[in-house]
């Protein structure tokens, strides 16, 4: 029967590859294994004891409600408290700006779904979230990278790919995954101008940007698009869809996240979601609510600034400690990932083999890369969340002796 | 701004229209109202208490695991209890068969996204799921509708719909949404025989199958296929994609749902899911086990099947009492709704209309046949789970009032 099932699968099936990532984090099971591969936030600072006050709180006060279907839209209490927290960072929106997603990653399909039609170009960084790219290649996208450096997307780069009339851009301009990089607030100003000289719309996508632990907080495009594009009173939002989640703050195993939008695209997205799922967890968003609530979220990403950044600082020390001089990598300001640049030439899946045997792992580079992109074949990328300061250490020693082997081998080092 | 996301959306938006029942809902949250609009679950059988002791045990169990990210396949401990769960059935699956799924209308969306290219021909009930049509025109999906009697789909009328090669069949064999009624044994066996003559595979969806009130349990389609198609040993499915839910049995605010089919089909569909939403919450998943398991979850479906059972006989019973000869209804041996069938000529809108003013609610039959079928024009669909009994009674009555009045407009009662 499999051949009668092989003949029917529709033609979008066709562009998706099995991740590597998912792949490499079967093998990353293992215990001896240090991991930095996965993009896992530390299991430590999930605030277990409140969600389980949470628990009782919401079963004994709405238990019926919790567990009964819910709006499309979203919990409302949970929606005007992200609308209220965004107006900090000068995000002026309503709770009827604010979808609510199944992860980020929902999300993204949504995005697609709407806004795709098979061999559409889209403008992505290179390299760019793995993620988005399966999300937005299952309804046929094409794409036009723009690299990155320190200073985040090359947009003095981006003219010509402009021209060539992409769908829309898809940015994470904070701490960026994988490169761990950030976009300048010159280079902020500088995209949104052409965005809307071109009228090419943005989706920025920022799990991270609460994460910072060093330098100031620039605004997000959705606030500069405002102030350049947009002069009207209101809450209708302009040229760039904004995303954001609790996966980074609170837990990735809630599945929650949200899209802030023009009122008319969230009422479009809303359709499309409601074919999809019909809605996001009840119980999961009232759970949230009651987490969240009373300044605790605050407080508890105070938390995780504190240890993410310690992890991220030993990493760095353990990198300049043990890694020959011809390596180089990213200084994140924030966020879940650095990036390592190895000298051209250097074989990443050779160097995954050799790191594996010596019980440390991390993702090729050219899993982030659209067009199978031979760029990608130099780089790491390395979380620094999910281990333990000293493990990180360890790793790091480890990944080292892979690194210089490799080296010898490609005669970099003589 | 709007001008310029208008301009962009895709192709697929188009063939969407808000959801009337969406909309119906918004209208029925006024106390006043009795509603047997929706298709919600009693929210007086939901197990909440048991719910309060699953969390306190995966929180201080398996807190960390358990707000952590997941693979995309599911809890393993929970897709081994439904392979194990099925077994009884004579679904003969093991854990690899079994996809979870963030409800029953994501693995909708899933089957869609793997199955239909756009003007693909679907053959489905008339009339059938609501949502499943929602999930299959985002894919560009044609119908061939086909319509069911008290015994089901009828299947002696398949022949020509099949010649003209749909890429699948959708049915609901048991207690169906929207009618209620359930395909007999030997439309079962003639469904399988013609889906091996003409090699169409059968999605069969089945979230109401436990919630019997009489009769014999039946054997669903993916057994059926197994004893007249396939021979072979082991757990290779063959034709039928089988689906079910904890939506019904335990809540749906937990969105958990499931998939069971041939494992290359599974891999495929998990391909899709982790473009589509990573994994189904973690969280959830961990309850929703220690919720079921130790057979809690057999125990509380015999207490639904108590409570619903006496609802739908209510319904019945003042359906009977209180509305005029000329109009006829389906007697669901189990399930959520029935199916009222009104004279022909008769105006369901205006009916519904005429049913608000006397403070009560339905869904118009309309909503739950393709193509914009005119016969749905004159059938109400009843939920008679969701409201307690003497509002149930006390419902049908107002509905009487607007069923009599409306008759008495279109002069067929004189």
């Amino acid at each position: 029967m499999s051949t009668l099932w092989k003949s029917r699968y529709a033609q979008r099936t066709l562009g998706i590859k099995s991740s590597a990532i998912r792949e490499l984090l079967k093998v990353t099971q293992r215990p001896e294994i240090i991991s930095f591969g996965g993009g896992l936030p530390a299991p430590d600072v999930f605030p277990v004891q409140r969600f389980e006050e949470a628990c009782h709180k919401v079963l004994s006060e709405h238990g019926a409600q919790a567990l009964q279907y819910g709006t499309t839209e979203g919990y409302q209490p949970l929606r005007e408290m992200i609308a209220h927290n965004l107006a900090r960072y000068g995000i002026l929106s309503t709770a009827d700006n604010v979808l609510i997603t199944s992860g980020s990653q929902q999300a993204l399909d949504l995005i697609g779904k709407l806004l795709i039609n098979r061999g559409d170009r889209i403008l992505v960084e290179a390299p760019t979230y793995l993620g988005a790219l399966q999300a937005f290649s299952v309804y046929g996208a094409q794409y036009v990278p723009v690299p990155v450096d320190e200073d985040g997307l090359q947009t003095e780069q981006l003219d010509a790919s402009l021209r060539a009339g992409p769908k829309f851009m898809y940015v994470l301009p904070n701490f960026q995954n994988p490169a761990g990089v950030t976009l300048s607030e010159g280079r902020r100003h500088q995209l949104i101008l052409l965005a809307d000289k071109y009228g090419i719309p943005i989706i920025e996508d920022d799990p991270y940007g609460q994460l910072r632990y060093e330098g100031d907080h620039i605004a997000p495009l959705v606030v500069l698009d405002r102030v350049n594009v947009r002069r009207d009173n209101g809450f209708t939002l302009g040229n760039v869809i904004y995303l954001s989640t609790f996966s980074k703050t609170l837990a990735p195993g809630i599945r929650l996240a949200w899209i802030v939008a023009p009122e008319d695209v969230i009422s479009k997205l809303v359709q499309l979601k409601q074919a999809a799922d019909l809605h996001t967890s009840t119980f999961n968003q009232y759970v949230a609510y009651e987490v969240a609530r009373d300044g605790f979220l605050d407080q508890h990403v105070k938390l995780i600034r504190q240890v993410y950044r310690e992890r991220r600082d030993t990493m760095l020390q353990a990198l300049h400690d043990y890694f020959p001089h011809e390596v180089t990598w990213t200084h994140p300001k924030g966020g879940l990932f650095l990036w390592v640049t190895m000298p051209e030439g250097t074989d990443a899946q050779a160097l995954l083999r050799a790191a594996l045997a010596e019980n440390v792992a991390f993702v090729t580079g050219d899993c982030f890369y659209p067009n199978n992109d031979q760029e990608g074949g130099r780089h790491m990328r390395l979380n620094f969340s999910h281990s333990q300061p000293e493990q990180i250490r360890e790793g790091i020693r480890r990944l080292s002796v892979a690194v210089k082997m490799q080296l010898r081998t490609n005669h970099v080092i003589h």
